[in-house]
């Protein structure tokens, strides 16, 4: 992996991130691949989006179909048939979601299969082992996602079994894909600090803030990225994990993050909603019933220059495939478009400009920040 | 709509139909988009797999989201972004499958919307002008379908409602596009023939076979099909409606079929069932989870050049949308490709040959007919 920081503004900043399968461009938006697919999209649609790179779930294609399954069948690209850059989580999120059911040591976690109850039991090692059968080109470190809210002395204990966890990862990576650290310490910024300085002692390709859309208010998390901004290395990728809404990837933006992955705009298209460059709508409303407008009269992806959005409300009321399909892709069109935005304002010096504009198509007011 | 006939094979045959939105190669199979969508695929993809010709269901269009509403967006074609011909029912087999729920009068068919249990009253007349209203470019006569078994007298009071009806479909037919006739009279050919003549009499632009595919034997339809097949004109566009598989069109067009439609191939897609040129496999199957071949080794459709068999047990297995968008694809490409060799074969005066390794790459003998 090699990283070229070609353009800033303040700390808002264009990249080109290299790997054997392509090239990045960030501030770059990675659609979520569950279960081998980015659900309701083909590989096709993905290229047709403008998607770089692709997230896959670790905890989930180990269940099924199994990552040595995946191995053996060529790797995760072969068997998805998606020839650009994958990066994997490492599981630590799932597993800190199953909450009182996975039981966490020093060593790793226990927890059972929500599949078939099988015990599991999964340490650092063995998630980078997972990563590698899988042929991630970024493998993420086996973490674990504090809670929020923690006390100080709870982030500081999971923030350094974290730090161990990493270290660990770091010994058991074997391949030539990147491996990103992963921040932690909770809402506490000298947590955040010793937790940075811990990974960059360790030496990673790429620097990951975990912990975060975890429950926290809006303040709280621009808090640590305002916190983190000046403190993260300028020669490395920065990933702000699971995050977010259009509005948190633009203001994640100015504090100088590069990548991003979400449900988002996957999971809000098949529930009917969809992003516009004013705002977001639900197609299902029944003032959609008999609009012939485009979904974003704004937009040039195929789902607003060939359908109605009456079409779409009638495809999502009658629970047609069809209506996810299109929902999706269109969604998923919008973030690639607004990244591609974001990466042009940055690189014409026009980001104030850009910030201004997005916030008064949807009559927001903008938050203070840098620029 | 001009029909043309170009070779032929005992009764085998292959002929143009030119519309003004294009022409389509028959023998044609038809893609059936009931909701104004054929379920898992967009219109590039029913493009790619050359479907030239797709069905549109007037019982689901008039209820959801409305025929009125469509008309006032431009018609179906622009509704849902096909501009290739669209063949619609008339509502007729669906009013018959809601059984007692509807109440057959001389008049027409009183019935409530299995939506919100709104009561509808449809005459030959509404089902005509419910067709124009979509913009179909083959529209059907409303009749009704024949209940199997039924008793001699029941079919023929039946067959001769459904010929009164279809002259009142053919007095209020205005649009420019084509009108189809159905030949009802349930499993007697003196019925058969009667409906025939009644239809040419009346002067359709194309003759359908109804009442078939509603419970009888293959044999009892063989009988149909082989008593029909010096008798219907052979100037004239030939449909046997809601058939079927592989085998059933091929043993069709023996008997010198032109058009089908059937949901088979969509509705079993998503439940797993694959078709092949070695027969029918359901990918669901544990013995697929390793299997790393292609779906069909002897298909170059994109679903068997991209993934492997284990890709799509695992779709299907985690319940994954694109489980059954490339499932869907795969079928729909086999039945167009099938239709394609069909009408090579016939053209090149190999359709016995044709039919020899149809049944024998499926381990299946031939049945006695014309070739």
């Amino acid at each position: 992996m090699k990283f070229k920081n070609t353009n800033t503004s303040d700390f808002a900043r264009v990249s080109e991130i290299q790997f054997s399968r392509g090239s990045i461009n960030t501030p770059a938006f990675m659609p979520v691949g569950t279960n081998g697919t980015v659900k309701g999209l083909t590989v096709e649609d993905l290229n047709e989006t403008s998607s770089e790179i692709i997230l896959g779930n670790t905890f989930h294609l180990m269940l099924r179909p199994g990552d040595e399954l995946i191995r053996d069948m060529g790797g995760l690209h072969k068997f998805i048939n998606w020839d650009k850059p994958i990066l994997t989580d490492s599981g630590g999120f799932q597993v800190w979601s199953l909450g009182d059911l996975a039981k966490i040591s020093e060593e790793g976690v226990k927890f059972s299969s929500p599949y078939d109850g099988k015990k599991i039991f999964m340490r650092p090692e063995d998630s980078i082992k997972i990563q590698e059968n899988l042929g991630s080109d970024i493998i993420m470190v086996f973490d674990e996602c504090t809670n929020y809210p923690s006390s100080y002395e709870e982030a500081r204990k999971s923030m350094e079994l974290s730090m161990r966890w990493a270290k660990r990862c770091k010994e058991a990576h074997t391949s030539k894909s990147a491996l990103f650290g992963i921040v932690q310490g909770g809402m506490y910024t000298d947590l955040r600090l010793e937790s940075l300085n811990k990974l960059i002692e360790i030496d990673f390709d790429g620097i990951a803030l975990g912990g975060l859309s975890v429950g926290e208010s809006k303040q709280e998390k621009t808090e640590i990225l305002e916190f983190m901004s000046d403190k993260l290395p300028k020669d490395k990728p920065r990933y702000l994990m699971g995050v977010g809404s259009p509005e948190d990837i633009v203001e994640a933006v100015r504090y100088g993050i590069d990548m991003f992955d979400c449900v988002l705009p996957t999971r809000n298209a098949r529930n009917g909603q969809l992003f516009t460059s004013e705002g977001v709508i639900n197609i299902r409303n029944a003032e959609y019933k008999n609009c012939d407008e485009p979904i974003d009269k704004n937009s040039d992806n195929k789902v607003s220059q060939n359908y109605s959005r009456a079409y779409l409300n009638h495809l999502q009321r009658t629970n047609e495939m069809l209506g996810s399909m299109l929902a999706t892709y269109h969604n998923i069109s919008y973030y690639q478009s607004l990244m591609k935005d974001i990466r042009t304002a940055i690189k014409d010096n026009l980001f104030a400009k850009f910030l201004k504009d997005f916030y008064n198509k949807r009559n927001l007011d903008m938050p203070d920040g840098p620029i």
